[in-house]
């Protein structure tokens, strides 16, 4: 048993207290995990867009003050109340895509989205007592994603933490809480690649590559990646693009440069952007008949897809995908599996390590063309 | 062999010389059929909304002077060089949606179109030669759809042509060549609708009505239905409707009404009005996680569909449906013999019979809400 058990830990963590304002490392006060909540001891933590987009202030939901992280991995410091599926000592990856397993997502079959704890996590506190674990100085600071990996210590419901094999190096699978899993997800559970199929991707960023990856692996025939920055192809290749696209090297339209080159259009096609404008064009580049496309990027609050009916009326299915469609708790910890049986990448998207005091200008390194995945040791 | 085979036909057409004017009642000379051509007299054929739409003039590809008409059923009345599926005497259903069984479409096994004579039916010509079989006095009077069925006698394309049970009434199974299928397909080939469903169904006419009939076959629990025309709705209880909501009875907007009364949203809705703004309402009226939207009605030129991205990220899936996915020469068939086993509704769909000669009057009719579908006498 911690000796920290039942007692507030003093830690250091990144506080957002504003947006766009450089994030501050700070002596945060983490409460005691309550009934059904778990608290995780994260050693290592990576940076996604989606951290960036809410510490932009574009989300219309973000809170400030706030911890941000959502990609991370870390060991159980101790339980709370009724917490039977992890102890303190576990290996975990924070989800925040929980997985109560007894709601009518969980029980549907056909989604791995969850309702139980939607309400809290949206509002950055926890779902017992409406109130956070976090404080600085008195001052209660905002959950984010029901995850908050940017501290030393974090409070997770426990339907949002997945056990994985102690053995799994944890500067690598943190990256299972994410990026990695949304884009391999996309083509096997979400659009179902099927061997021989033509995929299109926008955006070759760590999703984008990840979608490379699950095409590959599903046997697809051709994989054409699309991106305005050339220097990301020579990336690209040791993902499985086979074809690369700049639009800036053509006049015409990108959906139509995609139609000419595949004799009709891709059966498959991800956008990995969040570029409401690109998610026409990567459903009109579909083949007529049947050509699916997948939503993987998030778009700017407030802004809005568009197309003409009669793309749909004949035959293109236009999805989206939120964690790639895996039941995080139940799937995560088979990807991690996966990861130590070869099966998957994931060192390959860590291009940069830093730790947790560095997080400012991590932040600068994700804007920039080269980096894809940053892990900060926390 | 008929008397008539190889020779020119003088019939009666209704032909359609200028948007929004009135047709006119014509001798029109049909040629005999080329190499790969069906002439076929038409006995019955019923008017449906894409006949009006052309007509208006507001479909940008609409062609004048044209006979329209595409929901008809006939004779066999001879056949053109290498035609070997139908035969003089053959009882069929001409079918704007082709099934050539070869082109890289109809191999795909993924759709019900067919891209073999597109290119020709497009443009209101036969493929052979790129002319119309139909003139009056001398001036070409362009097909429509491929079936041209406003006319005692057209000549169509034989991957356009389905061969029925000669038993079958012509009279009723004409509705079998577009709305009917189309709104049955929509549940059972596109959103593949399971039992213990709910189903939302945005406009009661005669593609709506067979949703429904399709959604109790499938077994669909509620099937709400959501017209603005009150009088619609007792009808619309014989074809499996369970609950009405009319939007004019809400200040909310009508995606919410029906999230409310079906706690999170209905599994599966289907479009049959061709209006954007209810293509909209009817994806997001869907349950996130799963919810399927189908559009099925047809939106005037140009107009575009839009949404939150967010709406397909969270699961929801949007998807259109030509003839109801079914492939029209192997399928057409069968459910002219579901009909003669009293397996689907045709009789209840027909509210007026006229002849050609009436059928201007056959147009007013369709506008008013009364009418579903109105058979003429060819």
């Amino acid at each position: 048993m911690a000796s920290t058990q039942g007692k507030v830990i003093t830690c250091k963590a990144a506080v957002a207290y504003e947006a766009n304002k450089p994030l501050v490392i700070e002596d945060v006060e983490v409460a005691p995990p309550q009934a059904g909540e778990v608290r995780v001891q994260i050693l290592y933590t990576a940076l996604c867009h989606t951290d960036a987009y809410t510490w932009s202030g574009k989300d219309p939901e973000g809170l400030f003050p706030c911890i941000l992280g959502h990609e991370a991995a870390g060991i159980v410091e101790s339980v709370g109340e009724g917490v039977t599926e992890v102890k303190a000592g576990d290996h975990v990856i924070p989800c925040y895509q929980a997985e109560c397993k007894e709601c009518k997502f969980c029980k549907s079959g056909k989604t791995n989205l969850c309702g139980k704890i939607r309400g809290a996590t949206g509002v950055g506190v926890m779902m017992n007592d409406r109130k956070s674990r976090f404080s600085v100085r008195g001052t209660p600071i905002y959950h984010f994603m029901g995850t908050s990996t940017f501290s030393q210590y974090t409070v997770v419901h426990d339907v949002s933490v997945a056990k994985i094999d102690p053995q799994a190096p944890l500067e690598k699978v943190c990256l299972l809480g994410c990026g990695v899993p949304t884009g391999l997800g996309a083509v096997w559970n979400t659009a179902k690649v099927e061997a021989g199929s033509n995929v299109a991707i926008f955006g070759l960023g760590t999703v984008g590559l990840a979608v490379a990856e699950g095409a590959k692996a599903a046997g697809a025939s051709r994989i054409i990646g699309i991106d305005i920055d050339t220097r990301k192809f020579e990336r690209a290749k040791n993902f499985g693009v086979t074809e690369f696209v700049n639009p800036k090297d053509h006049e015409q339209p990108i959906q139509q440069v995609l139609v000419d080159m595949t004799d009709g259009g891709v059966d498959y096609s991800f956008e990995c952007i969040g570029n409401v404008s690109i998610m026409r064009a990567a459903l009109e580049c579909c083949h007529k008949g049947w050509g699916t496309s997948v939503i993987v990027g998030v778009a700017a609050s407030g802004q809005e897809i568009a197309t003409r009916p009669f793309q749909l009326v004949t035959g293109r299915v236009w999805k989206g995908t939120a964690f790639g469609g895996f039941k995080s708790r139940t799937q995560v910890p088979q990807l991690v599996d996966k990861y130590m049986n070869k099966e998957i990448k994931i060192d390959e998207y860590i291009t940069h390590n830093l730790t947790l005091e560095e997080i400012n200008k991590a932040f600068d390194l994700l804007h920039g063309g080269d980096c894809l995945r940053c892990v900060l040791k926390v």
